[in-house]
């Protein structure tokens, strides 16, 4: 049985999303329990209004809300009753295995963090996301924008954990093929902060495949893609933009006459695939990882469908991956670097 | 009239490239002759073989050609007589208002930047690029690859070039509107060298709008807009990825089942509109930007179409964009900047 802790107040919407998406997710779901944090009365109304099953459901009160543009430190600091932060608090008291919310990613970020820690030998958490890709593949790319400087060896942790995490979600797909993001495919492409991670990556024991351009990175090239959050978030704003203008080209292009019009009658089954195929609130769900606990992000703006597949993203992590084994894996890896690194200088102490 | 140089031998295939888009490009615009720089007898064996006008070219012997993988430096240094270095020479003599080649994109750089040196006060040059965009909006970014590592001076320099030829390419739509590529629309947003970017920018005599984030690059959200090569290159391939994509999943969806192929048929105007729309190669040909002279790097792998487009933009460019305003436009700008930053030390010295 799996238990979500769910930031019923997050969000630009708040209840009138994440109720009835917290309730199509248990209609596909049946081995999940809800804890529903927020304001009891407004929470029980709109969980009673839309006939929710109580017997799934508890009710957390918080009495407090961060607000979508609070400061993070802010949010921290003086919203301690907040339902974000109650309901990540579920995750710290072990009463909930991940917590979801839809609201202000920094304060999220700042909340988690201080409530949860990180797991040793990573300084900072990123913000992961599998990209859109056609059903083959599923690629986890990080840092997303949690960290827009970066040094070579917060890239490796970030290289690091996401490879544990995807091996737990994925076991059957074997070793994590891991790709940095970079401007060619040589060795000796990029920053100096990019190469140098290029050569820490490559002498890690992580299946490192080397650079990955952009163009490649829907698909399935790499299964985890590292880069800063600066980067990382330019790329997956540019997919964004670049689906969206294609979708709408794709309507004007049907609109353009009569003929076209009514071929896009006969070309609707088509261009509903397309549409289903392309739904970005399916890859909706962002990880918060490098945490002792399971925080999902949902994207503020989305719908109950959107807000759904966040927890179904949650579900899906708290049921494989285990944080002992993450935290196991992380360990290796990085005890690994550091004997390769003592044994180099050992190397390059006895050539001098 | 204008004159145009061609490296005959660049790209992937060369000639057979090369050619018959050098004769596309002459059929649509009356008012140019092109030197065809290359092996003589095989670029003339080449041309009379398509019927050439050879009224209107004339062939210009090198020696070599610049492998497509060679070394940029070595290139330089060893391959004084190469059709890319002839042509790009045409252009310092005054032979040419302008060079088109296909080939090797950092010999390219590192040969345009050593023949023709970089207009005073632009310390490196950028590769700028118009983005795909509905026909309503054109876009110029940069840079896209030539300098992985920028300080926020350069940038400002990358903003003054791309300014100046924005405006000489389209007087009519007034002061461009300068945007800096960032995670965030916030002034506070970004790494360091994004942050200062941001203050001098804002302090420049630009129409700077502030930060733009990569979601709205595709709808002339700016005029010109500004990246580190790392960044912009990211940028690009990620569009050039997700436009490719796309067009998969929808060629994908409509072979699905016979239902949608019968309605492939009748949708194939809409089709083939969207296509052409999105013909990457209505958008071949980089700038070389902030250099003494016009050069324009065609993709390499492009085809005789593309390569006919990328003569068009050095046609356009070499019509519109005089080097010395653009020199006198950039001179002004950098002064501006200058003695703002004298006025704000003066004031900070009066402050201590």
């Amino acid at each position: 049985m799996i238990t979500l802790a769910v930031d019923a107040m997050g969000g630009d919407s708040g209840l009138p999303v994440t109720v009835p998406g917290a309730l199509a997710f248990l209609k596909q779901q049946q081995d999940v329990h809800l804890i529903m944090v927020g304001d009891e009365s407004a929470v029980r109304q709109a969980l009673s209004a839309a006939n929710a099953p109580m017997e799934r459901i508890t009710v957390l009160h918080a009495s407090e809300v961060v607000g979508m543009d609070e400061a993070p430190q802010l949010a921290l600091k003086n919203k301690k009753d907040s339902s974000m932060r109650i309901a990540i608090n579920q995750v710290k008291e072990g009463n909930a295995q991940a917590a979801v919310s839809a609201g202000n990613t920094g304060a999220l970020m700042a909340t988690a963090r201080f409530v949860l820690k990180t797991i040793p030998g990573i300084d900072r958490p990123a913000i992961a996301k599998f990209l859109p890709s056609d059903s083959e593949h599923l690629t986890l790319a990080l840092d997303l924008g949690a960290n827009v400087d970066c040094s070579p060896e917060q890239l490796v942790q970030f290289a690091i954990i996401g490879n544990e995490l995807f091996q737990a979600l994925y076991p059957q797909k074997g070793s994590p093929r891991v790709g940095l993001l970079n401007v060619g495919t040589e060795d000796i492409k990029g920053t100096d902060t990019v190469k140098q991670t290029f050569k820490l990556l490559k002498s890690s024991k992580l299946n490192f495949i080397g650079n990955i351009e952009s163009n490649g990175v829907l698909y399935g090239e790499a299964d985890v893609i590292v880069a800063d959050g600066f980067v990382g978030n330019i790329m997956l704003k540019t997919i964004e933009g670049a689906v969206k203008f294609m979708s709408g080209a794709i309507r004007q292009e049907f609109q353009r006459n009569l003929f076209n019009k009514m071929a896009a009658v006969a070309a609707l089954p088509a261009l509903k695939g397309l549409k289903s195929k392309l739904d970005p609130r399916k890859f909706n769900g962002a990880i918060l990882l490098g945490l002792r606990g399971i925080v999902i992000k949902s994207h503020g703006g989305t719908d109950d469908v959107g807000f759904s597949y966040a927890l179904e993203e949650a579900y899906h992590e708290a049921k494989s991956a285990s944080l002992s084994k993450i935290e196991q894996g992380v360990a290796a890896q990085l005890a690994a670097l550091e004997a390769i690194k003592g044994q180099e200088e050992a190397a390059s102490d006895t050539a001098e």
